[in-house]
């Protein structure tokens, strides 16, 4: 298998190789361009009609897109050191926290980038006004997030799991775009400085 | 256990009470109206802090939020009839279909319903020119994902799975706002027949 990549900035890239890389999955990568637009070439969206990466290639061909779902195969095929959860319980509760950062940070950041960035203005029509109104809409949720871990060392308590890559992502990603974490949110911070120090980080 | 629920037309609830019928599972519903804001009051934001329905309350007090993580909960419960696949691929494959309709189907309708519709108006700032280009949004997802179906009876292939739960209920939460499946996307208006046609769409 091969996963087709994008490098930094991207996120959904970058959950993929965070993951395997705290599973120890060594997972050859192949380099799709965003801004050479690969990801939109005719061979590429033969793979994903969506024209999105990563994309997950079998040996059979078959393609698998969705970091998540990547994420969720490579986890059925190498079940130890669970980063979606033990049991019924613990997977509901990561699965909750994982669509919370996607749904409720990640939304306003990917409106953001989508509206308001200079870079995306070159290739989509944007909504200005309504990109810029997730500026607040982004520190809101940043608040309510470090709110919602308090004094928990992770997001979902004291294991790492899926739904704190996720998050390192958004933030990070939302770094880039000109969205920073608030002053306020400490806890946020402190759990983002826990799992910035983590190797998997740096993938 | 029991289910804070809201009433037609909200999505995400029927997404549980839909997989609960598909599942045979019996889950006691406490109603919580949405016009009334009930979901906004102070006692369930405990349940809840983002004040949103559905929330999966266990004998115990804990409470498991978001309509996916709910119906994942009960699918580890009841692994008969599995609804989230069998194996590691089939898990993946719905998983990403599932992501696919919530991303690019429902996201350009929940776009509209926020900012367009005049029933949203009254509760939250809108951004109108964003919202009204949610309707070609909307109709070119519902184009794409009926190319996708093309000739399958189901969206992952031969059987019925969460990710088709998700889309009617998408669709049919569009046609509540006003978007309707555009008329040339005859593959999704014959899949949308099949699953109206189930017991399980009334629920």
């Amino acid at each position: 298998m091969k996963l087709y990549n994008s490098a930094m900035p991207a996120p959904n890239p970058r959950r993929v190789r965070i993951f395997a890389a705290e599973k120890g999955i060594d997972l050859p990568l192949e380099e799709v361009s965003i801004p050479k637009r690969e990801h939109k070439s005719d061979a590429f969206l033969q793979k994903n009609s969506l024209g999105q990466t990563p994309v997950l290639e079998l040996d059979d061909g078959t393609t698998i897109c969705e970091s998540i779902s990547i994420c969720r195969y490579l986890e059925e095929l190498n079940p130890e050191n669970p980063l979606f959860g033990r049991n019924a319980l613990e997977k509901a509760m990561i699965d909750m926290w994982l669509r919370r950062v996607e749904f409720i940070v990640m939304g306003p950041v990917g409106n953001f980038w989508r509206h308001a960035h200079p870079f995306t203005a070159r290739v989509v029509k944007q909504f200005n006004d309504f990109g810029e109104s997730n500026r607040e809409a982004a520190a809101k949720a940043f608040n309510w997030l470090g709110g919602e871990i308090g004094s928990r060392e992770f997001i979902c308590g004291d294991s790492y799991s899926m739904a704190d890559v996720a998050a390192l992502c958004a933030v990070d990603f939302a770094g880039f775009t000109g969205l920073e974490m608030p002053e306020e949110a400490e806890n946020l911070r402190g759990w983002h400085k826990r799992v910035s120090a983590r190797p998997s980080a740096a993938a």
